[in-house]
């Protein structure tokens, strides 16, 4: 079963691959490889750009799409997400794109249904396709990951970004540091170093900004200030290598982590990641349905 | 004009005429024989199953669907059902699912707009998909009616699907028995027997539970204690006919009707009743379509 | 780039093209003209008719159709309308319907997207297509504006329709006069001569009624005794010129406008209204599509 529940359980090669498709899919033109098949798009929590993005690449690939929100449907009367999951199985849905308010909603999934849940985002924890495509705008800007140094810089602690992406890019061989408030840093994550922001965006390849999540943490008072102690300002940016880029998984909240004229300046990538994430979510769509196999029969991944 | 609203306005040989239709799809590859026409559904009440369920069969068969939820429209503006049904006749909708809140919605509806309207759920009132579905998945493990034991367990008087069930099968030649808390009862439905629980199982070839509906009863104190009295326990199912099975039109709540454990055991047909949903409302899209006549032109059944 | 905001920026050339456009497309079969095109439904105000009409019409075209309503979204986020719209393009979508609860939401975007908004409603402000529905049912009655004497009746003041279709109908030859309780009449309208009610409709070709919008003025007391005092009563129906029509941009208040029995009699084209929005919702489409060029090229009309 092709699950993508988090970057760790793909193998580089794997990633390799998935970024090689959806540059070959960017590349080439759209192919319903997918027609008839169906997709459930369930969103616990509200997002545009990620349910949207898979929703163009859902059909860009000729599927039959059925949006579920959290608010309408019968997890309002008690079902479990397993049962639900079940459900759709049953009706003839073959692939399950989620995002859930709890960590790892996942974990007692995975083994128990037949057909493949792609994560897009869990709470606090991942949030594979988004790092995905956030390699690929890496790719497509300096070719390869190794020696490049990446700043991710913000809410480490509670980030899926950070979190999926920190793994990922030490293993492909960038050097991650972390930066931004010292309660937000977190100790149990190993992939980086945590420095200043001003030495971070000086010694960065890859300026990574996080977005605030208001509504985790109710805090609009301190976003005040925000930007100048933290975030990336006009003046912070000239500091930044020639080369270097800016990205931001978005939405951004504009003068808070980064002054709003940057946001569409030469650096920014911004727009280009979620460009990307199409392809990407096309490449991911793909691998989970040309190998889906059985419950109980030997779980193999096709070498394609 | 072919709605379809309550299972008492089919005749017998209407019944196994879908059903047949229903099989003959299930059996062979979908078409889409309905390409480029239009459908609306409107939930107004929440639902997962009904409604994909409704979406997918919809699909398959190439229709555009329309999906309106009740929260978000011109019916929050005041507007009569009446008017939105015309409504969405003008703009070109072949055909309306409706869930609705209210008992009978459509017997004003029914003489008055020139599209079919096929009953997802009135209230407390009849549900007959789900009764059809319901059949479908008993002749397929029986193959005749006549003669079966089919017990219905839990609250018989708000149940849509116990009234649109009890009276099919006892048409059809089965034995209806009723079962559950005794202020529950229908002392109006006249298809059944009431009988105790324990009675009820040993007897069936059928055990149909019904789903306490939380959303209506505001009673979660009352659950204590009711799979003990009168839900599927494990015991009890062992005291079911070898060959007898287990239904339930979900979503379960598991540990109150039924304990969790039997929900995919052996005897269970609760995911196959799902499965067969979507067949059945193929068979019922395409009744509705085929033979869709002009207001004012006399009514009539295609024999198809 | 082929926005369309507001009336007054189409030229009588090009509103004559759009009638003529909507008229074949009518009369014709439709054709998967925008096959593979992506657009976006963005509706931040409840609506059941023009979201569905605008729906039917984009997938008649063919076209991939993302609903987004506005309680699910990242605008909730504290997104910028102009980021979601920039996100929406960047992920490929190609023309965007937008229904906002602000005056001129359009208006600091135009300029700077670069797909085309088509403006479903803004507040207080216009409702193009909605106007250009109305022309063409007027023009299916009378062939040309010239000379007719058209009356609108309600809440001139907060309406988009009566702001929309007193200035075309002005242009294009027509006489308006506008009717009311005074203090919804609106100085600043200079398209119209204010009058009595009975006086307003035994002068019209065609009687327009407004909505009163109990959404945005709380005043559910004041519609007892509105259709005496400023509805279309039956009596006053009967002073109607014999060829004059009765229009209503619904969704209708029953016996509040307009009395409940002359909703659907001979002089109303109320559900042909609707009918004929989405041939114009269509011909907007295509001209919205056809002539996407990108942003610092120069903006130029095709004449096709």
């Amino acid at each position: 079963m092709n699950h993508l529940t988090t970057m760790s359980e793909l193998s580089t090669a794997e990633i390799e691959e998935l970024l090689r498709e959806a540059k070959a899919i960017k590349e080439g033109t759209a192919r319903a490889d997918l027609a008839g098949k169906f997709i459930a798009n369930l969103f616990f929590e509200p997002s545009t750009r990620t349910r949207f993005s898979f929703e163009v690449a859902e059909k860009k690939l000729g599927m039959n799409v059925l949006n579920l929100d959290g608010t309408s449907t019968s997890v309002q009367k008690g079902e479990t997400l397993y049962d639900t999951i079940r459900t759709l199985e049953s009706i003839g849905v073959d692939a399950c794109v989620i995002r859930h308010r709890e960590d790892e909603y996942y974990k007692d999934l995975a083994d128990k249904v037949n057909i493949p849940i792609l994560n897009a985002g869990d709470g606090c924890g991942q949030h594979p396709t988004q790092s995905l495509l956030d390699l690929m705008t890496i790719q497509e800007e300096f070719q390869s990951f190794k020696g490049l140094t990446v700043s991710i810089h913000g809410d480490i602690k509670h980030s899926r970004v950070a979190r999926s992406n920190a793994e990922v890019l030490s293993r492909l061989g960038a050097h991650v540091l972390f930066s931004g408030p010292p309660e937000w840093q977190d100790a149990e994550n190993m992939f980086g170093t945590c420095v200043q922001t001003d030495e971070a965006i000086a010694a960065s390849d890859v300026v990574m900004l996080l977005r605030i999540q208001n509504e985790r943490h109710q805090m609009e008072s301190d976003q005040q200030g925000y930007l100048e102690k933290f975030g990336l300002t006009v003046k912070r940016a000239e500091n930044m290598k020639p080369h270097a880029i800016i990205m931001h998984p978005a939405p951004v909240n504009r003068g808070v982590e980064i002054d709003t004229t940057l946001v569409e300046c030469g650096k920014s990538r911004i727009f280009k990641q979620m460009e990307n994430g199409v392809f990407i979510r096309m490449a991911v769509l793909k691998r989970a349905l040309k190998t889906n196999v059985k419950r109980g029969e030997a779980s193999y991944v096709l070498s394609h």
